[in-house]
């Protein structure tokens, strides 16, 4: 089953653009009466007819809509360091959209290399990819900021003191995880747990954060933990970023099935 | 830091072949009395003073040895079809020997399109992960098998009843897991489980199987129930070969720190 993408379909403009048409025309040989699947990238699957078969402009009725279409039970925000080879960043967020992911953020760290960001071919990457595994929704890729920008704009109302581990104290519902290579306990703020122990307290609505190469330095990584982040490792093998951050994305997954 | 391999520096061969000679000389500009690092694929690593320092064939003497360098402390074994694309195979194996993976055997099913698989390149790919990230021992590439002999290979002296749970029968110590995507009740044979809950049991000796494009025939999966394996359940996304295997391979990882 091919599914096709039409951004607008959900404010009733009935038509794919040129690649989509062409692919359903020329490549998969579609014509009027026939029924194709459109996704809107928002989760939505809809059964239309074609109507009009050119290869320059589809236009289609619809005939049946499936909400929450190849969805998945929890809410998941990675914000990655882009690696410095970019091939590598665009395979994580390929296979972080099979997996099942909502949102994706470029990170620019104190200690990152890369300090530019180009997002065009991602976003392609990711409606394929969402086509490719059946999802309606495609997730969605934001503007590459700082890790203390980010941590800022993502900050828990409540926060835990020195004197409480992050486990036990007050909690918004929202797991906060940055991954951290260094051990946290010299900072004097809080304890490092795995990644399964820290999903055991909430899997649902989490957030991660994955550092560049450098790893995070010693003051994004109090700041996170300031704002309610809660440091957690990754086990003891020697992960580039984007493995990091598919077995963070990949334990999510895993503990919400 | 970087590694070389040397097969043979177990049996007291301290030299290194043309290839990793010509890098380590002619690229890194090591030169004679310099120490290298030299890991045997078997779990070792050496400290080594190198004594000639010829682009063709550098020599060394043994400083000192490192036993179970970057290993992991679990056991696994996955055995998995080969995609018709084999550079995803490929991607596989260099990415599960990053994580920690002992044995990786190509399986062909029942449903599999792709019935040859050639090794050399997956035991290329296998030797640079491994050093790249900083593992003393290379995985095992095995023969490719059939999903029945590598069952009938792999089974259990102690199998469970069509009465008894998988989880609660009688157990040898090793978890053997097939992941399997249809609903197994229907044989009559077994429940299927989550990956977690499968590794509950047991997470320091796990064999897994991630089946072809076509998914594992009735008569595998029987087969696979009957001889201690049991069935368990990586979600609703539907993932590629290649993505089910390394989330399947990050579940062992994680469920180990």
């Amino acid at each position: 089953m091919e599914l096709f993408y039409s951004k607008n379909i959900s404010q009733g403009i009935c038509s794919l653009d040129a690649e989509e048409s062409n692919h359903c025309i020329k490549v998969l040989r579609h014509r009027r009466g026939e029924i194709i699947n459109v996704v809107d990238g928002g989760g939505t699957l809809y059964k239309c007819e074609i109507m009009e078969d050119s290869p320059k402009g589809v236009t289609f009725n619809i005939v049946e809509r499936i909400d929450n279409y190849g969805t998945h039970s929890y809410r998941l925000h990675a914000a990655v360091a882009p690696p410095k080879n970019i091939d590598r960043f665009e395979w994580f967020a390929e296979k972080a959209t099979e997996i099942g992911i909502d949102e994706i953020t470029p990170l620019f760290g104190e200690y990152s290399e890369r300090k530019v960001f180009k997002g065009e071919r991602v976003e392609r990457l990711l409606i394929s990819a969402a086509k490719q595994s059946h999802k309606g929704a495609i997730p969605t890729l934001n503007e590459a900021v700082t890790v203390k920008d980010f941590i800022l704009a993502h900050s828990s109302a409540i926060t835990a003191t020195s004197s409480t581990p992050v486990t036990s104290a007050p909690w918004d519902g929202i797991t906060r995880l940055i991954c951290y290579c260094d051990e946290v306990e010299s900072l004097g703020l809080s304890h490092k747990i795995t990644i399964n122990q820290a999903l055991a307290r909430g899997a649902k609505d989490v957030m991660l954060m994955i550092g560049p190469e450098g790893d995070f330095s010693r003051s994004e990584i109090t700041l996170a933990l300031q704002n309610g982040w809660t440091a957690i490792s990754l086990g003891e093998s020697r992960l580039r970023i984007e493995t990091a951050a598919l077995v963070a994305v990949s334990s999510v997954y895993i503990a919400n099935i």
